[in-house]
């Protein structure tokens, strides 16, 4: 089965929203094996509509359309397929109890604007909106369908996965599964090139690296007739990148660094307190997205003054004076600071200048030096970032995190 | 003059990357008084693309491609939209100097397959690429024309703002000109009520209305023959809003709410301290965002346990035991105690509960009290925050800024 995603809306295509539909919709119909041969943005004109559905059924057999199903005149999208396919418009009673129910929860009276919301052609699929007042529909006529979604995320997202794709499913018979591979430490580039032999010599499955803002992955794409057979063909593919790129693998699918790290600080016991200056918050703010890390988080500084350092970390003035702020020696003795400070077993602290003032030759901007103390050794690095002062800080964050993680491997795995 | 754009690339089409060029390109053309009649998404394939330069030029007269300008026999962009127009591809000399150069300053070897970027047609006006080696060009035919961007954003962006838009202003007699409000402090809901008879009293300018992530924006775009006219049709417009909106409206257009603040607090040297519980660095995170802050912000405190709350803010265990750590005292004694211990003028402290667990009853998930302390007087409110764990600490922390931004609008500016 072909199909063509249209999104419908004019905002769309003024370029006042960015248009993340699509990019769901195409990833969802390709897991399960639903070719997307094209994607269109038009506007909310009948006229248009009519031109890119027409276009559209040249190639494939299925539209995926999204928006303009709401409320006002404007909205079209639905009353457009129905003239396409040449199909009466009639109230479907369900909607329409449930679009009543909707606004009387709400405390809200039904307008005569929404009641266009409960019509549909006789024969179509109506899909439940559990999240909005406009239901969604799947249109058929001979070999050929056009799925009507609601625009806003919240509301199509659900009913894709909920109805359109089981619905869907009878028409394809492989699905396509993915695993993802995060990576940090390595770029895009070294990575490609230490596993090149397994990228190039692999199609099914197919092995894409991608560089994210964060960090790096390795996407797996297995096609097969199910998901258990998927499974047996990502595997051994796995295993061979796992063995090559070996701790510079953190995490799987939508795990996060700090989720990674936090994980491992609480399943350690491992008490922790951040000491930061250039990165201002970051990784304890980081850190924190963890919802179980107040189990072992005990207390961050952001220490952006001399002063603040010397008074709450006990950085010796000397220190400051002979190497300055932004040295080894301040950092080591920040990330010493911190754990006594708070009764920690880690202390980690950054000193640095995210610019985009403050840099010289001997301390350009980007310059940050970083130290993680932990159960009595005090460990030292210096990096070189570059960008602007939001990219230094979140790169300085990440790499923190990241450097903590191969600590604690080295602590606990070993 | 009507555009369409069309984005090439399989990895658009299969969603493996959000389309954010043709957002850019919509924006841009419209700002220029091109109208974006239609977008389009298609893969590598050269049936394809010519079916879509065929399908463009029924309605319009413009099209604008990216993608698919790259060294390999995939990237077929330059090549099909040469042979739609029946035009022979001859070498560029200028391009193929600028490509052997850019491979020799980073030390490499020009391959027989990047050559191929450097071939035109004859009477295309080519397009220079100072950040990458694929050329962009402008092709023309009669009363059509193809301009040919390459795929990556850093590329394709100056491209156009420096080469595409000064060559297709000689086909458009207005321009649009925007300008921004930003608001904090109401939803887009009560505003568009606020302002319904100017929003739809006005056609040029336009007002349009826009809830994002972090605040609620306010559009107006004036059509004029130059900038000066648009600007003079704006005017009148942004004053009746501002009149209306007042100090919910913190800045214009690119400007963030921690820049606005951070500008109040140091133009009137107001040294300032951070303590946070459940944002957990975020407001000292988000504040040194802004890079002229080294001035004023003197300390934070991520005090995320109670003992770190006595110890670093001095906030009494009496407090804690008969009011709880999530409690208008503790607020209240942390933005005090971080005052006190930093010796700054303001303190700004957050204590709630970011979830998902941890709720009550009494104190559920989302409730934050927060607490400024400005020279000697302390103001605690309540707020309550909806959605994720993310989502509230980022609330809590956006509305700890918009809040202490009407705290110095008071102090300063009565």
């Amino acid at each position: 089965m072909r199909a063509e995603i249209i999104s419908v809306g004019t905002e769309i295509l003024l370029g006042d929203i960015l248009n993340t539909n699509a990019q769901f919709l195409a990833k969802e119909l390709a897991a399960i094996g639903i070719d997307v041969y094209n994607q269109t943005v038009v506007g909310d004109n009948e006229e248009r509509m009519l031109k890119a559905f027409k276009n559209a059924f040249e190639k494939c057999d299925l539209i995926v359309a999204t928006g303009g199903l709401g409320p006002t005149p404007d909205d079209l999208t639905k009353e457009t397929a129905a003239k396409f396919f040449e199909q009466e418009l009639v109230v479907h009673e369900e909607s329409w109890k449930h679009i009543e129910s909707y606004f009387n929860k709400s405390g809200r009276i039904m307008e005569g604007s929404n009641a266009k919301q409960a019509y549909f052609p006789k024969d179509a699929v109506v899909l439940p909106n559990p999240n909005g007042t406009a239901p969604g529909a799947i249109l058929k006529k001979d070999e050929k369908m056009i799925v009507v979604l609601p625009g806003p995320p919240k509301e199509m997202k659900p009913m894709f996965i909920n109805h359109v794709v089981p619905y869907l499913q009878q028409y394809s018979d492989t699905i396509l599964v993915s695993k993802v591979l995060r990576i940090f430490g390595i770029g895009e580039g070294v990575m490609a090139e230490e596993i090149s032999d397994i990228i190039n010599g692999q199609s099914n499955p197919t092995v894409a690296p991608y560089a994210k803002e964060r960090d790096v992955t390795l996407r797996i794409t297995a096609k097969a007739r199910d998901e258990e057979e998927a499974r047996k063909l990502i595997k051994p593919v796995e295993d061979k990148i796992r063995e090559r790129l070996n701790d510079n693998i953190y995490g799987e699918d939508d795990v996060t660094l700090e989720e990674v790290v936090a994980k491992m600080l609480v399943s350690n016991k491992l008490t922790i307190a951040t000491a930061e200056s250039c990165t201002g918050g970051l990784i304890a703010a980081t850190l924190i997205n963890y919802p179980g890390i107040s189990e072992v988080f005990m207390e961050g500084a952001v220490t952006y003054s001399n002063d603040s350092k010397m008074q709450r970390l006990g950085v010796k003035s000397d220190t400051l004076e002979k190497y300055g702020a932004v040295s080894e020696e301040t950092a080591g003795e920040m990330a010493e600071g911190i754990a006594k400070k708070a009764g920690t077993r880690v202390g980690i602290s950054t000193t640095g200048i995210a610019g985009p003032g403050g840099g010289s030759t001997d301390k350009p901007v980007g310059l940050v030096y970083m130290a993680i103390h932990i159960d009595g050794t005090t460990l030292v690095r210096k990096f070189n970032f570059q960008g602007s002062r939001e990219r230094i800080r979140q790169r300085a964050t990440m790499n923190a995190l990241d450097w903590l993680r191969r600590e604690l491997i080295k602590k606990f795995n070993n």
